[in-house]
């Protein structure tokens, strides 16, 4: 079984609001084996909104539109659907009751504008709302299904988990699509593929390869009757992945590089603290955006100036006249420094020239250090990255993460 | 002139990734007066793919791909652009040199899947991508135009600004309809919306209200025949609504907040630093977001545990002890150790309770304190946020920086 989602909304088309119900729908769907092949996003117009769906209907048995079911002139879903469908409106007398009590009950006076939203396609069944005016319409006729979902944030997601979901169990046709990630650092995406090019290359499961920043990410997709036998799919693969490519697989799905680094201390029984130049508190951030972090994480010093690198963290005035505030040199001591004055077990320093100012020749823009100081290390590494500032920023605090969980893994 | 956008990637369909880009491109085009009436998202499926570059090229004047040139098995859109074109794919020389060149500097060795990338429909011309390794294309057959850009951010954002601005600036026909927005810190979206009602009915322009994380946006939009007349409609809009708003309005389009309070501080001749608990460092990273901001910016300390608190910022323990790290007494210790120690004029502090654990009875989930210490001033302020982690902690250093900007304007 197929579906095709369609976001409805001007606002939309014109970005100054950002599609997540699509996504939302899209990770839903897989999981009752029905596939998404296509999304459309389209404005308040009642011809355009029509054209979608018959073009959705064309080719998926099953169509999914978000918003335009409000009272106001720009409300046109159920229109378009009853268009689409080659079906009428009809005026439904119990969605008229229900939000004439919920207005009543709100001291909001009845208008003709809200009994626009008491109209459904005849061949709908209202989908109940209670936490908004519009209901939601489950529209079936000739085979093919549409359903209609508010599009208010506060509507939308709980429609979905309690109305939507059950909708979707009951369809499921035999296969269910199952995916899991697996997150790799330290090497790039074409090096990735070549290591595993003979593993990816099935029909199912498949494999997609993703770069992130810093990251790359491989999806493992399988297909099978049960959750079980998807398992049996995934698993292998898995296996073979990770025994390929070692450590450099740091997680998979939701885990993040910082909570893997964080959690690998936390067994060792280990702290540790930050001093950050160019990335301003970046790696701070990240880190302290994983709950718990605490027990880990001590705090940092963001150096920025060279007065703060000699006055918080001793690095010392020959040492930056002599290589510079971006140098190994630095950043090494950057590191000695943090650890030894917050008192932690490592330390990771990063100081760089993140532009777009301030490049020289012999220190071009991109070019990046980190330090890294432990129980029994004093290293540091050159990166030479490109992009626009806060690009190069992102890549520095997944380099020194990267370095640190290389050297704890 | 119609366009329309066309973001490809499996990732996309199965919700993984969000999909900013079409976003982007949406609120990009309007501003050269070419519209968008549909966007598709479409997974990565030569077939597929080409259907909806047919389709798109069916009701728009130009088209734009986003995703899908890199080099993998996965990358298609090269030759989905080709098929819907009815054009051949060529190996451009060019590209391939300039790759191999790019390559060869940072030790990768060349592939026949790099010389996949090199690869481009007859009738394109490479967009150059400084910023990643496969090239844009700008593909021009009988009237129509399909421009294909590459899906990292790092590549797509500065290949919009730098390339693609300039192509859309030649194509521009008849009236332009231009926005910019006007934002505002210190007041909620109901009260600015009260504030102007009677300044936003019009048609044209016209006056959308936007809320962001602790923030108020404004987006004035007017249509006409020429720059000129777009800003002579803009203008007095624009006055009326900041003399209603004040201060409160602290800049526009681009601005930031962070870049705002930079500013001023670098009018006043005078420098910040900060001290940040339950946020980490994210204070410190929106700063030195801004470039040039180390004329201002010294660093800060990133003081995670009341150890750190007390050797890094000298918070006196009576004091943690007594109020506790989430206090004002703790927040304004914090800021006195940070403008002392980091030789600053002023000094900005956070502490709180992020969530999802850690609250209690008295101090709960939300519960920041934000100090400030100035040349003239010491003071604190008490805020209760709702929501998950990252949405407390961003809206903590937003405040942070709204209590800085408005002591200072």
């Amino acid at each position: 079984m197929n579906a095709e989602i369609i976001a409805v909304g001007t606002e939309l088309l014109l970005g100054q609001t950002m599609d997540t119900h699509s996504a939302t729908l899209s990770r839903v769907l897989p999981e009752y084996g029905i596939g998404v092949y296509f999304r459309q996003t389209v404005g308040d117009n009642l011809g355009r909104v029509t054209e979608a769906i018959r073009l959705a209907l064309s080719r998926a048995d099953l169509v999914i539109c978000i918003g335009g079911l409000g009272p106001t002139e720009d409300d046109l879903t159920r229109e378009a659907i009853a268009a689409a469908l080659d079906d009428v409106l009809v005026h439904d007398e119990m969605i008229e009751e229900r939000l004439r009590t919920m207005f009543a009950l709100r001291n909001i006076p009845w208008t003709d504008r809200q009994a626009n939203q008491a109209k459904r396609p005849s061949c709908a069944t209202p989908i109940d709302n209670p936490n908004g005016s519009a209901p939601g319409l489950d529209c079936r006729k000739e085979g093919k299904i549409v359903l209609a979902l508010p599009g208010p944030r506060g509507e939308f997601v709980p429609m979905v988990e309690n109305q939507i979901r059950p909708r979707l169990a009951s369809m499921e046709t035999g296969s269910i699509i199952q995916s899991r990630i697996l997150k790799i650092c330290g090497m790039g995406e074409s090096l990735v593929e070549e290591s595993i090019r003979d593993l990816i290359q099935g029909a199912n499961p498949t494999v997609g390869v993703y770069a992130h920043t810093g990251e790359v990410h491989l999806r493992l997709t399988a297909k099978a009757a049960s959750s079980e036998a998807v398992m049996a799919l995934l698993e292998p693969l898995d296996n073979a992945i990770r025994s390929r490519l070692g450590k450099s697989v740091f997680g998979k799905d939701n885990a993040s590089l910082e909570g893997s680094v964080l959690e690998q201390l936390r067994s060792n029984k280990q702290t540790l603290a930050v001093a950050e130049s160019c990335t301003g508190g970046w790696l701070g951030q990240k880190l302290t955006s994983v709950p718990g972090s605490s027990d880990v994480f001590v705090g940092g010093v963001i150096s920025y100036t060279n007065a703060v690198k000699v006055s918080m963290l001793g690095v010392p005035e020959s040492v930056l006249d002599a290589h510079g505030a971006v140098s190994n040199e630095t950043v090494v001591h950057m590191a000695i420094g943090a650890k030894a004055r917050l008192e932690a077990d490592w330390a990771l320093s990063i100081s760089g020239v993140a532009g777009p100012g301030g490049g020289t020749d012999e220190k071009p823009v991109g070019l990046v250090y980190v330090g890294l100081v432990g129980p029994n290390i004093t290293t540091s590494e050159e990166f030479k990255f490109r992009g626009v500032r806060d690009f190069i920023r992102e890549r520095s605090v997944q380099a020194a993460l990267t370095m640190l969980y290389r050297h704890l893994s």
